[in-house]
């Protein structure tokens, strides 16, 4: 043991690359336990939902046209059309699709969004060789675990830097998603993560742009590519992480290499996923969480509420905390408006609250003047704190904590279903959405894991 | 002019994403003088011979194995090979083939090779829709103008942070090609670089593996990508490159804005390429030809040689000072062995010199050792000074500069032409070679410019 926890703390002597490699080609389905299996078919379930969504925005079509007019058809599908096109291309669409809507999850380790680069490169994969829904749940495990492990090493000053986690981690993600789902062995998985290193990029100023979800295709088929090439035997730096002129020295200041050890002790990274149910900016959704459950359990009306504070720690300030928001889109960097529209009853869960004529709408435009937005130290940025002054003198007091996973696994699983439905069903119609549904909820036993992605494409 | 000229100083108001853009979009073939356009069609035909080259190296069997097996066929040729493929599979290919030898061109602003990301995407283009000889050679110096002005702004520190231009601006190269090729506006052209600024990627502690290579095809279907999004109206910030969290402030510590104006003064930055005639390291070339020319004017016989010292910046011997090269690779990387190979009237041109069998002559391993590479502070990295000791007493001294651009523009033709025969035609034979490259020298007139591919195609 002495010379395990020395070996721990010379970080000069650690082999993060390689050690990620080793852990991705030694994941097995019999190593993921019943609670990570449900988790990846929440992650699997919710990825689906938002990328029916996704779809039909202009950035998908326009991804989709440019497919198309490169005169390329092959096997893989592409979620809310019939065409079918090659896998590199459909990962790309599919994954900026996913991530259109930004209302996909959010791994707080990773400081992104784990789900969109990884469930492209697997659903393209398994359009072109058979799959089973285990091998697809273990593959995705697999890239999950490396995102949160990669991240925990590059640290906040990866995006300090500028870089895009989602984009970034994300390639290297999918990589290992893919090299997983293909069997892989040690080797070949690390040189699908130096592959992955050497194509990693996206930058944060394109927030607010159509690059911004472009990010998450090219991560889920700059990964594919990755993990496609080792297959081959492509030839790569096994140091490619942690070595000189490498992706830690050119994006990570500050990275610190960490032991990998094979297995988690059974809980994975996985199981720390955070779902969104809120159609806004996820640092808006403590605050309305915690005025949801005020309103609920004290019963307000809006028209009883004199004044709101939410404390909120000042960094949002900076994100998401457009006081006079005129456009759906800016509703969602709107915690004042997110607040009014709570308070007034109103759906954050529906994309079609977020309207501009909804930013305009007089009662909320007056209800969110009401608001005034406070900085305050928290114990994290998952946090807020508000209080409701009433008309009647009383004052109600209410917190909430988004960066806690879901104790009840069975409530999330509802929850979900019921976002999915929501998402799907105005689209694709209530039965296909119920049976997409159902078959993402039985993808554990699946024989053919992509079937799942039968009632949301052609 | 005085505004002008304080514009000049004031590097925060300059917008050199938007200038660029408005560069490309602003370039016509009335624009291009005669002595640029042979330049161009210098490097495009230097490219051709150099991917004739690759196309049979490993990685590009690889690669193309990969876009089989996803299944796609499409409309744009793969050199060397019968296979078609989509756009952006071939660009990817090809690109990777052309810098599979590291024999393709170079140019001293960008520290890199211009070439290889540029021609790539365009002959995917001309796959697919007609493109004139002179559209795709005024294409052609759109992409290597933008090279070579973007360098002159991130300057040596891009190189010293870790990332390989070939790969990074290369991408900036290839997307400022295609934008001009498809006729893109101003604004257009400029999205077409924000959607190049957050692909760009490619990390120098690849060298040595065949991501390398794989780089250089990267740039060059992601620039193209980036040009088809922007065609479609995709969104990205139109200070891409300056902006805070852009591609300067991630990867070029120190990077100066400067002015771009939208035409050179008629002297384009194509008519600084460097084209190698050596199939070895850039950096072992003045040495090669210091002592060629110390060679043919002295006639100097192998068995007369005492001693050699080769003066060179210390910097190269990082680079390319393997003292005792066992390997046709490591040849390329030896100052010693290839001033061995000069001396003995060993073809330097020649790939089938590079042998892991020459590596181990005994001849030259004996007048390799009589060789002393000595560092010495020269006026720039691309300059060496030769002294040869003779038996007879005499001392020669050479020196060569192959920093400098040729300045006879026909001689150079006629060693291109040469170099194109000496690989083209072992591969494809006399009359295809002497065919294909008939059609280069002819592309200005070309009315369609992918027949200079058919014959190295198919």
């Amino acid at each position: 043991m002495a010379s395990v926890e020395a070996k721990e703390h010379d970080s000069q002597s650690l082999t993060p690359t390689r050690d990620l490699g080793a852990m991705v080609a030694a994941l097995k389905a019999d190593d993921i336990p019943e609670s990570a299996r449900r988790w990846a078919k929440h992650c699997i379930l919710d990825w689906i939902a938002v990328t029916v969504g996704g779809a039909k925005e202009p950035l998908t079509e326009k991804l989709l046209a440019v497919a198309v007019a490169e005169g390329g058809s092959g096997p893989a599908r592409v979620i809310g059309y019939p065409d079918k096109v090659v896998g590199s291309q459909a990962a790309l669409i599919n994954g900026a699709a996913s991530h259109a809507l930004d209302y996909d999850d959010v791994n707080e380790r990773m400081l992104g969004h784990p789900t969109v680069p990884l469930v492209p490169a697997l659903m393209a994969l398994a359009d072109e060789a058979p799959m089973t829904g285990m091998e697809m749940i273990t593959a995705f495990v697999a890239g999950y675990e490396v995102e949160a492990r990669l991240s925990d090493m590059t640290g906040v000053a990866h995006i300090d830097n500028g870089w895009h986690s989602t984009a970034t981690i994300g390639t290297f993600g999918s990589a290992a998603a893919a090299a997983n789902a293909m069997g892989l062995d040690a080797d070949q998985s690390t040189a699908a993560l130096g592959i992955a290193a050497t194509q990693a990029a996206g930058l944060r100023i394109m927030f607010g742009t159509e690059c911004k979800p472009f990010h998450a295709g090219k991560a889920a088929s700059n990964g594919l590519l990755a993990a496609r090439l080792a297959g081959k035997g492509f030839t790569s730096r096994e140091n490619a992480i942690e070595g000189e002129n490498g992706f830690a020295a050119t994006q990570a200041e500050g990275f610190v290499p960490l032991p990998v050890y094979p297995k988690s002790n059974g809980r994975f990274a996985v199981e720390e996923n955070l779902f969104k149910y809120h159609a806004a900016c996820y640092l808006t959704h403590a605050g309305i969480d915690a005025l949801r459950k005020l309103r609920d359990e004290a019963g307000i009306k809006p028209e009883e509420v004199v004044a709101v504070r939410e404390h909120v720690p000042e960094t949002h300030f900076t994100v998401c905390n457009i006081p006079e928001p005129e456009t759906g889109l800016e509703i969602k960097f709107s915690m004042r408006h997110t607040a009014a529209m709570v308070l007034s009853g109103i759906d954050t869960g529906a994309m079609n609250s977020y309207t501009d004529e909804a930013a305009n709408r007089n009662d909320l435009v007056e209800l969110r003047r009401k608001v005034e937005i406070v900085a305050k130290p928290l114990d994290s940025r998952m946090q807020a704190e508000v209080v409701v002054d009433l008309a009647d003198g009383r004052s109600l007091v209410g917190k909430a904590d988004v960066g806690v996973p879901a104790a009840d696994i069975d409530e999330q699983e509802r929850r979900l279903s019921e976002k999915f439905m929501a998402l799907v069903a105005p689209i694709l119609g209530e039965d296909r959405a119920q049976q997409a549904l159902d078959a993402c909820l039985a993808l554990d036993t699946a024989e053919d894991a992509a079937r799942i992605f039968d009632a949301v494409t052609g």
